[in-house]
């Protein structure tokens, strides 16, 4: 298979505030394969243990805005290696056109829509299509209601962690939170190194229980049992997320904002959203002269559906 | 002004064909601003030669497509410098929806019509009116008729010349060539050192004369006298160009091979054109044991613009 080989991806320094805290972005959206992303790396080790498990056939569930989808399908094309998404409508009911799932038909992908209702019911069905033609079918999450496969993902961001230690000492490292999958990896890189920095989960769409206990099941799964995390390990923010995909002023600013004074593209999904809150949820707990790193876990292809917004 | 400071872009290994050439590629689409591209260094380069003359109104020329445009909006956001763009319609009188022309308005630019038969009055009139306004205009070109000014954008890829001799030894150099600026750069960038490569400008529109006329006086506004190149100097191909914007079937083919294999998106103006007319030419001319670099020179929101062509 093809396996690019990722230098660091760059670091760069915003601006410090009133209250002499520093701000720095980690440009993971700058991985130079299929748009960049922290899916690029965690796309990867699903590819790997499609392989490990003797699969040939990917399948992966995700809507029209997924990056993860993209980046498989990216990686399914770049080796012949058919790949199933099953695609849910938007919770009012409608699909509408994206960059990433375009992108995926692109790609060769075969979409299928399915109801968000009957997920498992869905898999079943197309892993069953897929071995009566003879295939292998590997679904990323692991069984149909994706349970078993956590360790695959968490993995990819464990050798982040040191990763970063190269670039610079942090009192902070902030990103956005969706499944935790990234959150999860930096946290057990954190704990297999005994580092002390306060790693932060910024929820885009899970309250904080639901956020915590998915991040718990990726970082546990990959963990050996001495080293297992406790919930007071993970510390999540979930007091700036909305409705997934929707926007607010704030969140529109903070986009502008970093497009016109460093030319940084976030989107309104994850990156934007998880930026503007912790901008302001480092004013409202009043952090003093911390390093501040923010992950800019990528994105791109969102940024370009989102353009008209911020006209 | 925010002046970003960048590490050599990616170098990365492509195949090696059946005549034992190898392929690389160094991904200046990867600049780590404002969706990078060859028109990032040479935006620096103005903006910072605008501040050198003293002037605080930019002017450009550049149709809806431009990457150029969008760039110089975006480091003028940054500092809030005002910019003006002269915009053409299409040669078929066509105003065609582009995400550059979009970004450019999301940064605040003053978007002006104008025809491509009247540029020099237009450019006249618009300075004419910034002047009235009290302000000191910047027209990147020069003079109302695009010359005087051919120094500055080719200071921007004479140190990159020098980035790419740390970064491997190569045979070819070769890249797209649209206004000559990028490849006037890296031929200054040789003549300095005493290099021995060859360096190949992919012509993409302009025939071969006009394509070596508009180089060398690029590369001659920035070289001292003794130092001038002369035509012998300056490598074009123009056999493979086409239209502007106009697309080919192995055009496509070239851009969703390295989409697919390599996760590497390229536009079908600039240098998804200039990639497939470097293979083809490798092949007609029967290069043997060659390492070719090809310059991945951006365009990143045209690559968006035409997704639907791929699909």
């Amino acid at each position: 298979m093809y396996e690019p080989v990722f230098s660091p991806t760059p670091l760069q320094q915003l601006d410090t505030d009133a209250n002499g805290n520093t701000f720095f972005l980690k440009r993971e959206d700058l991985l130079p394969y299929s748009f960049g992303g922290n899916k690029v790396r965690i796309g990867l080790q699903y590819l790997r243990d499609l392989h490990r498990k003797g699969c040939d056939h990917m399948v992966a569930y995700g809507n029209a805005r997924s990056n993860l989808c993209r980046v498989l399908s990216n990686l399914c094309a770049g080796e012949g290696v058919p790949i199933t998404i099953l695609s849910p409508a938007d919770d009012d009911g409608q699909r509408r056109e994206a960059c990433n799932e375009q992108l995926c038909r692109v790609f060769g992908a075969r979409v299928v829509p399915c109801l968000k209702t009957q997920v498992a019911q869905s898999v079943q069905q197309v892993m069953d299509e897929i071995r009566r033609d003879g295939q292998r079918p590997y679904y990323i999450y692991g069984d149909c209601f994706g349970h078993g496969n956590e360790a695959v993902p968490t993995a990819a961001y464990v050798p982040v962690y040191d990763e970063i230690r190269t670039q610079g000492t942090f009192d902070i490292i902030a990103l956005a939170c969706g499944t935790g999958m990234t959150l999860a990896g930096l946290l057990c890189g954190r704990r297999l190194r005994g580092g002390s920095e306060r790693i932060l989960g910024l929820s885009v769409a899970r309250d904080r229980q639901n956020a915590l206990a998915h991040t718990l099941a990726y970082a546990n799964a990959w963990l050996d049992e001495p080293n297992r995390l406790a919930q007071a390990d993970v510390e999540i923010v979930d007091d700036y997320r909305r409705v997934y995909g929707d926007y607010g002023e704030d969140v529109e600013n903070a986009i502008r904002h970093m497009l016109r004074t460093y030319g940084v593209p976030m989107d309104g999904t994850y990156v934007g959203k998880a930026y503007a809150a912790l901008r302001q949820y480092a004013a409202r707990e009043n952090w003093q002269n911390q390093r501040v790193l923010f992950i800019h876990t990528g994105g791109t292809p969102l940024f370009f559906d989102a353009i008209p917004h911020l006209l």
